[in-house]
């Protein structure tokens, strides 16, 4: 029988305990510092076990998967590495970002008995919380698992493996450039445009009613948690803050064409960007 | 018998033109330079004639419908102020930017004995071309109505109707500004988004397996065509510039906040978005 801790009964965190759960060699316990997620948990038969602290179910476990918001992650991991532990437990996470985490793993962890291998899927919605638990929410999604400096990745995937991710190794940096990328930089854009919108025109009501798809899609992920972002965009500063700078120079290549009535220039930043995003789906 | 000419047979002018065409009382004339999409039109009832160019057959128009790019909607502008038309013929347009239109409008048409409405409908897909024509593309969408010094709108609204669109009058200032804030400047970052991610990551074989749904949304409408929307950019020129630039102070506010792990500052950023976008669908 495994025992396996996942902390934070969020989306993230309770679809997986859920799927983990559905396994009889596992006994999945829940911690949460919500009551009400807690029992409705156990009730939906998302945990076995829940508890609303980690200190007090962490010496029984095998795996232990920290699915909190990212800063909450960090001091989960500080606080681990002051508790008794059973040899070569586990650990993962869920964070989107991995720099400062695994900072954190190689300073306090790395005298014990553990082992700890960094997680990200590239899963979730806008939603949150444990209503939105989905037994299909990893199913073909790319999922990075990133080695520490005392661990493997084969360890976690094993146990892992019902949720049917299509796992691959990365390495701290580059995972942190691509998410700034594809992801972090994307959600300034959508978070920017939305209050560019209501400064220039006012409150929604005003200019909604003939917003046409590209702007409901351009701005769909603005809808994201204002907490979570925060703490997203804070933990990958260094990646975010080069990729930003360089979005800022294309967004000034085409004010600069426009300006000059360069069509041309014009035309030839739109194509490649037409091209790239072409190619994308296919 | 009215006779309507319909000058580009693009997705809009020919969705309009085959809506119009079923009406009995319409007698609809396809121009297009495209002697490909004029044989496909006739072929399928799209329009009832056609000819190559619009002085051949705008003499007999009591309705004449420019459907072009915006730069050949102006030529065409300006073409018929030279040709023989009838008394009290209407002209409409449908270009996505109207201060340069009703510019040339004001300078050309206004000493003849025409009329003249603006109209710009929030329709149309990333899609262009004739097979594009779909009767339904304006059922319900607003379709802006802008009234010059030789105009009053209803007259061509009249015409319009059976697109069962959302018909409303707007002056060409807050159309343009609206327009730069809710479908130009989203392009442009869209655009952007693609040529950063690009530029950072390489080809998208080395980051399109990982894209969330997020990026795909984002950047959806980088797809759209470049010469169209090199035309639209520059035609509303001084309201995207200075729309552009109130996005990219919202940008450094962003980059700012991180800059300085400023989490209250990005948590109240993020929460005004998050607001206006929940109450964009509402």
């Amino acid at each position: 029988m495994k025992n396996i801790v996942v902390v934070g009964l969020g989306e993230m965190g309770a679809s997986l305990a859920k799927i983990l759960n559905r396994q009889s060699e596992n006994l999945v316990v829940g911690v949460d510092i919500n009551d009400n997620s807690l029992t409705y948990a156990k009730k939906n038969n998302i945990v076995k076990q829940v508890s609303l602290e980690l200190k007090q179910v962490a010496k029984e476990a095998d795996i232990i998967i920290l699915a909190t918001p990212v800063t909450y992650i960090e001091s989960s991991i500080r606080q681990l590495a002051t508790l008794p532990l059973k040899k070569d437990v586990v650990i993962t996470d869920t964070g989107s970002t991995k720099r400062d985490i695994m900072a954190v793993v190689e300073q306090v962890l790395t005298p014990k008995n553990v082992r700890f291998v960094g997680g990200h899927a590239m899963a979730g919605t806008h939603q949150s919380g444990i209503m939105q638990a989905n037994e299909a929410l990893y199913q073909d999604v790319p999922y990075f698992l990133i080695p520490s400096s005392i661990s493997k990745t084969s360890d976690i995937q094993d146990v892992l493996k019902p949720i049917n991710a299509d796992f691959m190794s990365i390495s701290i940096k580059k995972h942190d450039e691509l998410m700034s990328v594809i992801s972090d930089v994307p959600h300034i854009l959508a978070f920017s445009l939305m209050n560019t919108a209501t400064n220039q025109l006012g409150d929604v009501s005003n200019f909604g009613h003939f917003v046409a798809g590209g702007f409901k899609d351009t701005t769909r992920i603005a809808e994201s948690d204002p907490k979570l972002w925060a703490d997203v965009l804070l933990s990958n500063k260094e990646a975010i803050l080069s990729s930003q700078s360089i979005l800022m120079q294309q967004l000034k290549l085409f004010s600069q064409a426009i300006e000059n009535n360069d069509s041309v220039n014009l035309m030839s930043l739109i194509s490649s960007a037409q091209k790239s995003r072409k190619n994308l789906l296919r």
